[in-house]
Parts: structure tokens; sequence; C-alpha cells
């Protein structure tokens, strides 16, 4: 494989972003930004640790890897603008192949208007891809883990564990599920919640997190971030209809530890709740009301999860042990 | 390894920009710059490919990534200002070897006042370190390979092929040669030419590029981005005393083709040469005029080498086939 032609294949010829100077051709990429905050994150996917083309496409895992990254801003309440890829190739790989992992992220990416600018290929013994994602977000205003206070509601965007499910079909394909293909797809081409966390942007206070480890995980980094005790109610959490064919243990797993949905776990105040629901609504996204948020120097920094009117301590991993 | 414990041991306390908003512990970073415009780039290491145990220590190693991706800085003329790190690790790396990586980056950052702003680990098979750099640059001042004018003088900073000559002489053990520790050390630590590249940020064009892979290559980018003839004259290559303990052979490899010296090439109209004599003297760089630039359409994009008064094409790979 020729680098130097297989970057022009990948390169975009117009940039989309307003705020581009320069985009892939020099030794870096510039843009100018005078008016926001910049935002940036990095995130490394393995083959085989994070993705197998066993179970998704080369296109799908492109798609994957950069909504990944985009809930990522979704998260800060930031809009995605730009990315860049650092490629790990194996030489079993094909430039068709690589070509299909990039315009697999290239479709996500245009329906964010986002642009390409920069990365780097090299050749290693594992398909291995490096995201590197710039956005932006009014000053002041990004969504940090640690902005909740004390009685603020805790709210989840659509359903938890369907990724979960979906990866749980891809790999045990004999198992018959209805409806499958549904919770397939959400497994392979996850919607990070960009409109939403956009649309409660006027609001002045609101912490966000995005389920990318399932949701015990991420209320437990935000009670830790904030110093405050979170506490979900099991019976609350927003589950896809389809389900309720997995046994009572599988879904448990799919909803508290089910990693990569990439819905939003957030706070806010009681007084806003009104307007979280309004945004939902004008996004077209499903918002349900999970928890709250209380001060308890006993417990703060942890999250507790109550089920039957009884609540526990809700460990990272989502596993707890119920003696009933 | 516990990933956590090993952010933790990572995590910058205070943060050394004034830019930023959010360090690491979030979803992603926060930067303000409302005067600047933001550069940014992203390459990757492979070990045994770009780095290798043999020739390096592991403080060496963290040193050497970012000393690359400060170096793409330099070329545009930006002051850097922060840097992400991606890690893919192999079970057999220990959390201290590790430490050891990032305190030799943060060695390098810290003459730079840069931070680390953000990353990922995971685990895999190579060690593979992906470096995002970030940095800014007064508008509309980025130094493009596309800046080059008609009658440009080219020139180059310190001297050229001292990192090739100094690994060759870390992976040919046997060789005895006088001084050979400056050139070793010139292979394990490159100086990024950042406070040359912003000493020369009054003149009001100057086209740049790093000398990553070799002054034939960069010469050539030069050349192509601008759509004009770029000839470099042999003679006047700045080169090392130490270098003249190899045979002439070898001297030409490193001197055209070497990698990895991290100086700069770069072009400036006649008129501004003066400046970029005194910028190098405030700064304490060795800058010599290595050729000049013409605008002929039966050349332009390529680059020439002059040798005994005669011009031949320059390849990309830096070797002439001379034929005396």
């Amino acid at each position: 494989m020729d680098e130097f032609n297989f970057i022009n294949s990948i390169k975009q010829r117009t940039y989309r972003q307003p705020t581009i100077v320069k985009g892939i051709n020099d030794d870096a990429a510039v843009f100018r930004q005078s008016y926001m905050d910049t935002v940036t994150a990095v995130d490394t996917f393995v083959e085989e640790v994070h993705f197998s083309r066993q179970t998704m496409s080369n296109e799908d895992i492109g798609y994957r890897v950069l909504a990944a990254n985009i809930s990522d801003m979704a998260a800060m309440g930031a809009i995605p603008a730009y990315y860049m890829i650092s490629i790990v190739i194996p030489n079993h790989w094909t430039e068709s192949d690589l070509q299909s992992i990039y315009q697999g992220m290239n479709k996500l990416a245009s329906l964010h208007q986002m642009d390409l600018i920069g990365g780097d290929t090299v050749l290693g013994d594992q398909l291995i891809i490096s995201v590197t994602i710039i956005g932006f977000v009014e000053k002041n205003k990004a969504r940090y883990r640690s902005a909740m206070k004390d009685k603020d509601i805790l709210f989840a965007t659509g359903t938890l564990g369907d990724s979960s499910a979906g990866l749980h079909l891809l790999l045990n394909r004999e198992k018959e599920v209805a409806n499958g293909d549904y919770l397939i797809y959400r497994h392979q081409h996850p919607t990070p919640r960009v409109a939403f966390a956009r649309a409660i942007q006027s609001l002045e206070r609101a912490a966000l997190n995005d389920v990318s480890d399932g949701i015990a995980n991420e209320a437990n980094e935000l009670a830790e971030a904030s110093h405050l005790t979170a506490y979900i109610d099991f019976e609350q959490l927003p589950k896809h209809e389809d389900l309720d064919q997995f046994s009572d243990v599988e879904q448990r797993k799919f909803i508290l530890a089910g990693g990569e949905d990439f819905e939003l776990i957030g706070a806010v105040a009681e007084k806003d709740w009104e307007k979280v629901q309004q945004a939902a609504e004008e996004t077209n996204t499903a918002v349900t009301k999970v928890g709250y948020v209380i001060d308890n120097e006993q417990t703060n920094g942890k999250a507790f999860l109550i089920e039957d009117g009884v609540a526990a301590r809700l460990p990272k991993e989502g596993y707890t042990h119920r003696s009933k």
C-alpha cells in the first residue's frame, strides 16, 4: 500500500466547518475559534478487544469508533467539529478494507458536518484505530461530571442495554429473538446524543456523562466527581421491550453494566426538569427520570441502586448480589 | 495494572498553560483560545518500527515521541501548548517502565510549559504511542509548505544527519568514533526548533518544514506544495564535524536521507535573510543558507541537488546516483 495515495484517497476535497483554516496537507491542521471553548479527547480501539470483524463490517467499525468519540463531545455539551485518525495497519488488511473504515467514519461525520483534518498511518501487528476529536462549546458551558448538586434529578436518554444485547445476539447466533435486528443495529450504529445535549445548552447548569461502560459505572463517576450520592431506581431505568426476551440475569447485566449504548446520563435541578423534557421532545430523544442526587457525608462519592424499596451500593461493574 | 491508578500517577497536579479550562478528569479536556489560531496534529510510534529499547531508555522514548510532535508545531511556526497520549500496552511492560516513558515526555513538556490534558490506555500486542499535539499561532501566521516564492532563499537549522549517525553508532557498537556520544545524544534527545521558528514570527511570509524524513524528502515536499523548484547545494548543507569520521557514502546518506534530526528547512525572501540570521543569533540556533527557489514550469514541484556545479534531480529518498 502506498501511504501517499491512500491518504489522498481518504482526504476530503472540501471542508464543512467554517472555522477551518488548513486541513490535511501540511505538518499540522489549523482552525480558528474565537468565540467558543475548544473541547478535545482521544480514544483508541484495538481489533479483537474493542471491535471485531466477526460482528461488524469494516464500515460499521469506522462508524462506531467515531460514534464513541462524538458521544464524548455530547457528554461535554459540545458540538463535534473535527477528527484525526491514527491507524496502525497489519499487512493482511487491504487498501479497500481500510477505505471502507474511513467511509464508515465519513458517513457519520457528514451527518454532523465534521471534517477529517489529520492523522497518521503506520504498520503494525494489530489493527488499531486512535481517534482524536475536537469540538466547541459556549464559554463556561462545558458539562462536567462534577456539576451535580444536592436534590438534582438524575435522567437517562434512550434505552439502556440495547447495544450489549445486540452484541450478545451477534456472538450467540443460535439464540432466537424476535426483532433481534433492531438490537444488532443499535450495537453497530449507536446514535451519539449530540442534538439532545445541545438542546439543553441554555440550562445554566447540568452534569453529563455518556454511557460507554454501563450506567452503573457512569453513575459512580458522577457521584465521585461531584462528591455527592447518586440513587438509581432500577424499575425506572429505560428498557427496550425487546429486552424482555432475555433472562432476568441477562437483562440486569445489559441494563446496568452494558457498555457502548452511548446514551447520556445527566443531572439537573428539579426546576429545570421540564426544560429537559422539552429538549427531549424537540430532538425526538426519549428521556427518563432514573433517580436523584443527595448530599450525605456517609455515602458521598458512591452510587446506590434502589430495588423493591431497598437501596444497596451499586458497584461500578454493575453486578449487585441480591439476596431476596 | 490498574488503569485508574496509573492515570492518577501520570496526571499533572497543576497545569502550566493559561488557556486551560479543564484538564484530565472528564469525558474531554477544554481550553479557551480567543486570539490565536489553533494548530493540531497526531503522530503514532510503533515499538521496533519507530523506536526500540535496544537503542533508547524508556525516558528517551517518551522524550523523543513528544519531540517529534513539538517539531511539527515548530514547522507550523506555532507554540506547543497541550498533548494527549494514547498508549497501547503489551502485558510484559511494567507500570514503572510506562511511568518512565511519561516522565521522559514530561521532562520535555515542562521545558515548553506544555500540559498533558488527555489520553487513553489500552492493552495490545505491541507498544504503540500515539501523540496528539495542540499549539497556537498568531492568526494567519501559520507557516505552510506552500508559502515559497520565486527567488526565495532556502535555509536549514542546525546540522543534518546527526541523528542518523547516532542511530548507526547505537546499532553498530563495534564502530569506534571519537565524540560518538554527541551523535548518540542527538539521536536520543533532538531539539525541536520552536524558539527559532517563533523568532522569525514577525516575518510576513516564510515556508517551513521539519526534517523528519531527511532533507531530500522535505525539500521535495516544499517544492510540491509551492509548485516551484527547490535547488539544494550539497556543499552548503550544514554538517557536524564528527560526521567526517564516516565514509562519503554514509555521510551522504545521513545528510540527505537521515530522518529525525527535527531541524527546520525553510524559505524566505532574500530581503528577509538578514532577519533570519538575527533570529538565529537571538535563539542560539545555527542557520545556514542551503539553496534557493526558482519558478520553472519544466521542473516545478521537484527538488534538485547541485554538486560540482551540476544540478541533478534529488529523489525524495535522497539517494542520487552520481556518475563521476
